[in-house]
């Protein structure tokens, strides 16, 4: 659970959006602003899809189309405000803020049941699901990798008490925290921020993940992922750990350069980590990410990459039985193959979800191991 | 089955791979000219590793980090040879031509049996698959759309052929054929060529499509495919038809702008069309394929997408009740999502599989049918 010490603040931004102040001091009174803009109503519920043919739901959000794309640094929405300029974030300074996308793909509250329309199988659910920001710092030219341990401590807290959050909210199946950093990924906001999706479905890697899981535990009377892990300790793919956590490239990785951190003893979500887990975390992930920053060349402009947390789905806490199995674990993948290449997602990947990888697991670890500090 | 007119000429490369020509007409001797390229040994065989948590195999191909990355045209390995300078094709000119990539991410004899690595779910295979190059015109500033009919019924008579043959390679489980177009996908050589896949495995996609499939035909006693285009032919999305082909924009899509092309009597692959399809499938093809050159203004650059073909695993031919009931057809999305934006796959989507579309797919049919010529 999340350290007491926290501060937490919630106000509301001109369009009733929430906004959440997560603060390490003391020393102000963070309701003290107001958001004046002219702003209209908040976000549209949105609409979500069921593909027939691969079961998969595809949220589908018009109004998104009108978003942002790359504002210039002196409209940053999530730098602070001034007295003339008024950002996302009614504030002139801020630790760690946590608010309702402006643009969300997934919003509204969920339609009692699943609706059918046409003949045949084409199935839609309106509404249902929050998209939430949560920014790192405000200092614009930052990355999360410069960040010091306690901002990463405090921003731990603030992933731990959105996920208990958006948990209790009616009809939610997951909640994702990601990061999407570099414009090559399609980062329009440079400043630096992550996001959480609360999904009314479970997103396809989840249910497929858990389909797996059930699997094998069916056949075999033990947990995946603590395999995986185990086998993953004892391979040759490792690229850091400490006491708490463990980072390696996985065996079938399809990115060229890709590491997944787990903590070493499993736990469902943010929410179970002990508090052992959560003092080990900073120095971890800062760890891997600075590795990813390093690899192609130290003195390099930010590399592009995507942080992607995954969490057992809500239900009760702790190692029950009736719950998914599902381990908490960060993927992390940069898009780069080498320093002037990238990884793209053409017709194998794009057009039949199968991956082709030209670094073999190996070498991508032998290289993130060598880009230690 | 192919036409009979069409001239097939097999000859090989300097390291022995396959090179096919197909031609409609019969006015000269493929076989005149030789590859004198020092070019050492062929492909090497490959690896492919299975995802423990998802199931899905990954391709990994340490040696393809060595292939051309945007080549200058004047060393277009695409582009017909001369005297003086050697390409891939050693013959002045052709119609259509497939060959053996050089740099394959499948390739060799598949290993007897799948080989366990390490304690625990860590399972790869060792060679199996093939991937070719389909060269469809000498050239090189032409694009697929600006093809005329025959050029394009030869095309098929080269995937008709390729897949037929494919089928029957030791291990084959799936013949995949597609084309990637625009640099903005990753596209580094821009002579028109797409490419097939030999999978020693169902590729993610297609293995979901056959256990979504199967479940249908259980509940329902109906095939999916079927209920899909007949839901498809009387909702709003159609974009083209004629006597035998349709294409509509999918009530889930998930890339801004998509299309999928039909036929409209099933059939599993490209063997079965029968005449009435395959002389209908020109005009078709090309209709859809023009419309998203024209979806972003007629006179602009040549639009990236990738087209993606879906066709049933090897087996009898004919609606065998032990075959699959896949459905041919073909997937064709951009990954623009305006003139000067691209769609990109970021946190939501590589990291967790969850599309989020932006353009609702009845807006986007209106544009395609808009889009018309």
């Amino acid at each position: 659970m999340p350290r007491e010490a926290v501060r937490k603040t919630v106000v509301h931004l001109a369009d009733g959006r929430e906004l959440i102040y997560f603060d390490s001091k003391d020393d102000g009174d963070r309701t003290a602003y107001y958001d004046t803009r002219p702003l209209g109503s908040g976000p549209q519920p949105g609409e979500s899809r069921l593909d027939p043919l691969l079961g998969e739901w595809v949220a589908v959000a018009g109004h998104r189309q009108e978003r942002p794309y790359h504002p210039g640094e002196d409209v940053c929405p999530l730098c602070p405000s001034t007295a003339t300029r008024h950002s996302e974030i009614p504030a002139p300074d801020y630790e760690v803020v946590v608010f309702e996308n402006r643009f969300p793909s997934l919003a509204g509250p969920p339609a009692p049941d699943d609706e059918l329309v046409g003949p045949l199988p084409n199935r839609l659910r309106r509404g249902g699901g929050r998209c939430e920001v949560v920014v790192f710092t405000d200092d614009h030219d930052a990355t999360f990798a410069s960040l010091d341990e306690p901002r990463v401590e405090l921003i731990l807290d603030a992933w731990t008490d959105r996920t208990a959050t958006l948990f209790t909210l009616p009809g939610i199946q997951q909640v994702y925290v990601f990061e999407n950093a570099g414009a090559e990924i399609g980062v329009t906001i440079n400043h630096p921020h992550g996001q959480i999706y609360a999904f009314p479905y479970l997103a396809p890697k989840m249910a497929q993940v858990m389909r797996r899981s059930a699997d094998y535990h069916a056949r075999t009377g033990r947990n995946l992922h603590d395999d995986v892990l185990a086998a993953e300790l004892a391979g040759g793919r490792v690229i850091f750990q400490n006491a708490e956590w463990a980072a390696f490239v996985p065996f079938a990785a399809r990115w060229p350069y890709e590491a997944h951190l787990y903590p070493k003893r499993r736990v469902p979500d943010f929410i179970a980590l002990d508090d052992a887990q959560r003092a080990a975390f900073p120095g971890a992930y800062l760890d891997v990410l600075r590795r990813f920053q390093r690899l192609f060349g130290a003195g390099g402009p930010p590399v592009p990459y995507i942080a992607a947390w995954h969490q057992a789905p809500p239900g009760a806490p702790g190692p029950a039985a009736d719950r998914p199995a599902v381990a908490l674990h960060a993927e992390v993948f940069t898009v780069k193959r080498a320093a002037d290449k990238l990884k793209y997602l053409a017709g194998t990947e794009s057009g039949m979800g199968a991956f082709m990888n030209d670094i073999p697991p190996e070498r991508a670890a032998e290289r993130l191991r060598a880009a230690g500090g």
